[in-house]
């Protein structure tokens, strides 16, 4: 989608340690206009494909990942990273080591709001290594739900785990993919 | 509003200790054409106050205040409850001890997100003891912008900090009042 990487090109800074700060309008605060445009394609690119749920890990995918369901008309569900008072009864997990945080969470959902045979997007702000997919794959196959595809705004293809998930069949769409960064330019893939 | 309160009936549970299940539609599943309405409400509540930006914490309220912020036509922000690596620069911050899960966080956000003369909305999913708006307050009387007042989903009227925020002058607009709860029944305040 030229119009993420012309966003990232005009909005986002690079941050030391390969941190892509784009805080400004994708996600602590986001532009809300401009992510509708998002979300529109993303439901354009899944067309036709009957997803039934949107599913995203809180926390800072969740503003995409909400217009993304709406543009697809169906429901999100939210992953915790933690077990909370608010959760209960039986649930699934999985454990998701987290590459900006260095340290590993426990992926925490309802057993109500996945079902068998629900048809997945999951929807995220950022793809690095692709952990977080890995750990969702592992609680839908659990749940005998399936996983349509990704959707995620930014992945950052330097880090390689879209490159994994696609060699093993999983579909992910990504609006704009960062091939390099140094200190002061972006490259994106063609 | 009437639908959300027949939507707490017809699909909320109450567990131990007074906390109101309603993780099905309002936030760990949430139920997009469902709360767009509820949204819709918000902007019909808040028409003409010339809002320039939705606040919210993280992480239960943000699909709602997404939703929000888009019938508002305006951005989003999302305060964070812990500092991040992705949080670079001066940030404003906020000791707020959370009644749900018994203890104290510091919410934190960048500055670049609240300007001098920002007209918020406040939006959460949940209004309890009111602690969370207290510290919001403290953050935009530090930033130079003016809290026109807080949208809520839900109000749980029986631990009054909805009540003190009023008496304080802070406008307050709760799509639903629960002013009672016992193990089986759920009461709406008038």
């Amino acid at each position: 989608m030229k119009a993420m990487e012309e966003k990232i090109l005009s909005d986002g800074k690079i941050l030391p340690g390969q941190i892509l700060k784009v805080g400004g309008f994708l996600n602590q605060q986001t532009d809300i206009k401009f992510m509708v445009e998002a979300a529109k394609e993303v439901a354009r690119l899944y067309e036709g494909t009957k997803i039934t749920k949107v599913l995203t890990i809180e926390a800072s995918g969740i503003s995409f990942s909400t217009l993304v369901a709406e543009q697809l008309g169906v429901d999100l569900v939210v992953i915790k990273k933690h077990a909370s008072a608010n959760i209960s009864g039986d649930v699934y997990t999985a454990e998701i080591y987290s590459y900006t945080h260095k340290n590993s969470y426990v992926a925490t959902v309802s057993k109500d709001y996945i079902n068998e045979g629900d048809k997945i997007l999951f929807c995220d702000d950022f793809l690095a290594c692709g952990n977080a997919i890995k750990g969702v794959q592992k609680i839908l196959t659990t749940a005998g739900a399936e996983l349509v595809g990704c959707a995620i705004a930014i992945e950052k293809g330097f880090q390689h785990g879209g490159d994994t998930l696609r060699s093993e069949g999983i579909r992910v769409e990504s609006l704009a993919i960062v091939e390099s960064m140094t200190d002061d330019a972006i490259v994106f893939r063609k």
